[in-house]
């Protein structure tokens, strides 16, 4: 693996990971994620970036055997949750209160020293986007879509560390709470992405991606 | 800039990339972002993966000054989106038709030279799930969440290609959607994020970054 110690590459080399990257169909399940990788990408989940930096999520890590064979049957048969090295279930707040709020300003202030008080401000802004939020807003579909920052992150993070990834919206999120135990957390299923190692038998790998052209998508002003 | 071919980096070098990232404050008005990264970055945001590959989304590009310049009073006074290089305004589809569906599927056909009559199957799967959708489901929701994957690329690529981003909640998407020219679109401002380059006296650059341990937001299973 070439390397260096910075992390930055060139555009054209980003491009060349996204172009190799695909939603994979099929992993090899005899190839498992090592330590190193995984503890780097768990730190990139972590480091996700989130509004106001409440990080409403929690990441369910699925590893075991015996709970990934659990898996396809509530994943509309799809076997990568059951053949990956580990299935990312990602999670999001329910509800948003001032004691969550409340949390995330313990940490800043832990973490930086800054002392609660000056935060006040910072706080009453939180409060009040929450109870007076724009039409259509639900804490829920607010804290979803942070969580989908946390996907669009680990997914490019997987891409320039060579390893698979396969996002999938096609699960029952209801069983996954009950499977995982997180009815009564606060925490929902929002989405899973299942990381590893393509099997090199795996014909959608070699298909060419399709995307809009740049002109379709991208509009300047 | 160290590189390589394939862009490949090690965990330690993404976290490296990951820990230099924040959300930019103050931008340096006299930076702009180089066509050669733009065009990687605006590549990187049509490569985005997205539920179904349905890329319910455009991106619109703000770089005019002029433009840039009416763009705080309707994003809370921040700055940024004045001095930053590039404005990358996230829309989403407002629904999901059949006719977005038949559009997906022929550009399918297109790059991949597959038969339409093979996707049919496909095509009534997509119908099926946004006509009989789970609980809590709309379109535009939907559509939202697929965006945020893209905001969560986007800010990736970027940290790894040494280039700074800001992601904004706090603007009226409405009054964006009359300046850009969206009304009737069928695409609704959802989010921003402004690139460019961090001003030397950012002092939000050097703060510690404020993250819940890893133990309290990742649970293994």
């Amino acid at each position: 693996m070439a390397d260096n110690s910075t992390g930055v590459i060139s555009g054209s080399a980003l491009l060349e990971r996204l172009s190799w990257r695909y939603a994979c169909k099929s992993f090899d399940p005899s190839r498992t994620i090592s330590d190193t990788d995984w503890r780097a990408l768990e730190q990139a989940l972590v480091l996700t970036p989130s509004s106001y930096g409440l990080q409403p999520w929690k990441f369910v890590v699925v590893t075991s055997p015996e709970v990934k064979a659990q898996l396809p049957a509530i994943s509309w048969n799809q076997g990568q949750v059951r053949d990956g090295s580990h299935v990312v279930v990602f999670t999001a707040r329910e509800s948003v209160s001032e004691a969550d709020i409340d949390r995330h300003l313990n940490r800043i202030s832990t973490v930086r020293g800054t002392p609660l008080e000056s935060l006040a401000g910072f706080k009453q802004m939180m409060l009040g986007s929450f109870k007076n939020p724009p039409a259509g807003f639900t804490p829920f579909g607010w804290a979803a879509n942070q969580v989908y920052i946390a996907l669009g992150n680990l997914m490019t993070c997987a891409a320039v560390m060579n390893i698979d990834a396969c996002p999938m919206e096609g699960i029952v999120a209801s069983k996954y709470d009950e499977l995982l135990g997180l009815s009564g957390t606060g925490y929902k299923t929002v989405v899973v992405c299942v990381l590893g190692y393509r099997s090199i038998d795996d014909k959608y790998a070699s298909q060419a991606k399709v995307r809009f052209a740049a002109a379709d998508v991208v509009e300047y002003r």
